[in-house]
């Protein structure tokens, strides 16, 4: 079986300090263009003060996870010297993680029925770089 | 070299509303099963309200680590409209993630001595579907 | 195309009981040594006290994630037997996650200016083991 090895490098926009950006149409527009029919996919933002995930988007479960993950931190006094008040954005980014790696099977995402691929933005309006690579 | 692929569906099943479900030896026997000698082996469960990682499982473990997650998050109103019940679980299968990836060799998981692959329900009980997907 | 495969095995000395540690160069040093041009970089840590992920590393900054995730865990009795002091290792090692993959690029780390690949000891010090995964 021959092996085959696609990376796609994208521009996401985002238009608030906190934002869910749901790209999981992005992601499965390049499968069929690129006709990737098995393999696995590898979303991964170049960035500390964002993040990559899976998530549910009913309506207001965005605001839901935005407070909460803010809501999770502590209160401490920040030692970051270049901008304390974005230390929270850099803990959190880590915690949740900058990639997911996910199935592609007969040329689509095999996601659950309500699960999304999304962009954890926490510090915009910024353009975020995302890597995105196939390999089947 | 050649490629290999190859992928897995399974159905775990879970009893309680919270558990942990250790998946080792699921996952272990296909490798065994298929003879995967070498390579990276990618588990993704396909839902928004359990997840995957690894885990110590020493007895109480489990229990420890479910309490902790629930009084990590904050009490707040959630927005969610279907079920705001069960928005905490949204939350903390976003936090946590659908997935893990784990090195293969010598056809077997290449794990610390005490770590194991564990499917966080949060939402159960139910039947969680997984997909497991070996390339090497 | 043709596959290549590589495996590392590091050894990571931490020299404290929490401590963030950059791992970046150890893994730079291994992609242009063994001149991986594209592909993606699985790196693993094989314990269950210890943690991978990605963060900016300004002055302070490994400082502030330390105490900020210490203090997300509640204060419950653990129930852990064998020596419930290291619960919260354990329990914040899961959240985090073992792992991260990451692309690679024309023989570098697809990282972002100011990212990071470190790994998190919660409870040093202590000599890790970390598997460090290239397919291309």
């Amino acid at each position: 079986m021959s092996k085959f090895w696609y990376s796609k490098y994208m521009i996401i926009h985002s238009n608030k300090k906190d934002e869910i950006i749901d790209i999981t149409e992005d992601i499965e527009r390049e499968i069929k263009e690129k006709e990737i029919k098995n393999g696995a996919c590898l979303v991964f933002a170049k960035h500390t003060t964002c993040c990559i995930t899976t998530a549910d988007l009913d309506p207001g479960t965005d605001l839901d996870f935005l407070e909460a993950i803010r809501k999770i931190l502590p209160k401490i006094n920040y030692r970051h010297p270049h901008d304390p008040s974005h230390t929270p954005d850099h803990i959190l980014s880590s915690i949740i993680g900058p990639s997911v790696v996910m199935p592609v099977k007969n040329t689509k995402l095999s996601l659950g029925t309500w699960q999304r691929i999304v962009l954890v933005e926490l510090d915009g309006p910024r353009d975020r770089e995302v890597d995105v690579i196939f390999t089947h």
